[in-house]
């Protein structure tokens, strides 16, 4: 396995000292936790965060108009409770904290610990649990994907424009009623902290429902084009989704050069318009990814105009608007 | 070879349409001339552009405070005289043509046909030819790769600024005169449209001094630690620039993670830093890639306030300032 890092040890502490180098607007507290080094000083302050190997996710989102902190754990390993709870003490400004975890057990069990011993010392903490992606079956067990990044901007927005604590996670958990997402894959992540590839797959086949973390799909078939790969996960994404007019982000896993996402989107776009439905709002590019994963998932959630000008609002976060 | 892909031959075309989906503000005519929609009424209008497979470059930086137009070629492949003097004609108005481009065969003499075409139209055209690649020695030999985009920019603010047209190519061959860049690789540009790898490379080596067309380096060694990796690069840069403080561009080649070009600035920084020279602007992400391939390359260019000011000017570019 070829990798443009040092030494397997030092991969989530040299990730982290590239991000500060060129990002002097953020502060690194705790070791591995990344908060805006001009704290907000009011408003409910946002912590998301989880294993790392998703950049630009989290971190790169720590921005005015999206998070005030994220945790980050080592590459796909949960962060630990006391990690969080430094996140949550360094941004709570008296406003209360939201925390934003994607469903997986670790992250849920971890972050909910740290909830609980801030609230012991007096910190208004809610959590909201991202669960997107419907390659699995039961609701309570879906994963959190990409959808994640759509709910760190609405979040961001809402905190910015004054909503409280109560009222952000009310609307965010209406938000996600809607947002669901699938993905695919060519490649498996290959993991530099463990010199292994995430699953083993032949130079014809590809991955239909993959997590972010080198799960295998739920099903694996040869390659396609990628209309037909579209219309695959269009038609498993369409059995949960209504709406009529919809927000799609087209996010790419991490390997897949832009001009490959230009092309998934041009046949997103031609799917849904034959299935009669309209895309107002897209959102291209690597937000969620694994590692150097070759692959995309669609996250699609309904058109409104109250969410679409949340997620159009200014963010200091280079990696949101591409 | 496992791409996300329609059909070989409609490549270039499936990216541009997904572009437009996405970029409601550009416009596609004489079909591969990227445009803005809302053409600028005045000041010189700058011509890019050159074989496609290195997105976002050039249509990506199609924005204001950048390009009036990207002329693009099948995948590694230069745009023919006739696309070039459309553009041209398209984005003309009246103050002059501003003709970007890198320096390979092809790329040049069809610019230089296409400028000739334009002047005895009465167009005013002038060609800057970009250099920046020291992984071949002979100075009119070396190849234009990730510095180009530095000159969008630049020259995209010296245009706002209502600087003329002879002006502007002063201005941008004077900071030609300090820009260099080198690249590496892991691996090798997939090629969709002939189904060919770039070179052949074993799972333990690299290639030092590629170029952005699947050009085999100047040497090829084993995969090293990124510390010393990053060493041989600016050995290379260091004998060809002198300044002390320097604007510094870690380039993804389009296949390579976030977390990965982090960790590649966080060893760039410290190999400047023992060298006594400091990074005073860092530019990192995906400018100027080679398809999917997993490799960066660095560009260096002596600190200048004129221009990081221009750098730094707001651009509508989403791909610009990650």
């Amino acid at each position: 396995m070829k990798k443009l890092i040092q030494e397997k040890t030092h991969f989530l502490q040299d990730v982290l000292d590239g991000l500060k180098i060129t990002h002097p607007e953020l502060d690194i507290v705790a070791d591995t936790v990344v908060v805006r080094q001009s704290k907000k000083q009011s408003g409910v302050a946002l912590v998301s965060g989880g294993g790392s190997g998703h950049e630009p996710a989290h971190a790169g989102f720590v921005a005015e108009g999206m998070l005030d902190a994220a945790v980050c754990g080592e590459v796909f390993t949960s962060p630990t409770p006391d990690k969080v709870l430094e996140a949550i003490k360094a941004v709570d400004n008296g406003d209360g904290v939201l925390l934003i975890v994607k469903n997986y057990a670790g992250d849920v069990m971890n972050f909910e610990m740290a909830q609980e011993m801030a609230e012991m010392e007096g910190i208004q903490v809610e959590t909201v649990i991202v669960r997107d992606d419907i390659a699995i079956d039961a609701i309570d067990q879906r994963r959190g994907v990409a959808g994640t990044v759509l709910v760190h901007k609405y979040a961001g927005y809402l905190s910015e424009s004054g909503t409280n604590l109560t009222d952000i996670k009310a609307k965010v958990e209406a938000f996600l009623e809607g947002v669901r997402s699938i993905g695919m894959a060519l490649t498996p992540p290959a993991v530099p902290t463990t010199g292994q590839y995430g699953f083993d797959i032949e130079d014809t086949e590809m991955e239909i429902g993959i997590g972010i973390h080198g799960e295998k799909g739920l099903e694996r078939t040869h390659v396609e084009p990628i209309q037909d790969i579209v219309t695959r996960l269009i038609d498993k994404l369409e059995t949960e989704v209504d709406a009529k007019d919809l927000i799609v982000m087209v996010n790419g896993m991490g390997g897949t050069p832009l001009s490959e996402l230009n092309i998934v989107t041009k046949y997103v776009s031609e799917v849904f318009e034959e299935k009669g439905k309209t895309v107002k709002r897209w959102f291209i590019g690597d937000y969620m990814t694994s590692l150097d994963m070759q692959g995309f998932s669609l996250t699609v959630a309904p058109f409104d105009q109250g969410v679409v000008e949340a997620l159009n609002a200014p963010t200091t976060s280079h990696y949101f608007n591409n």
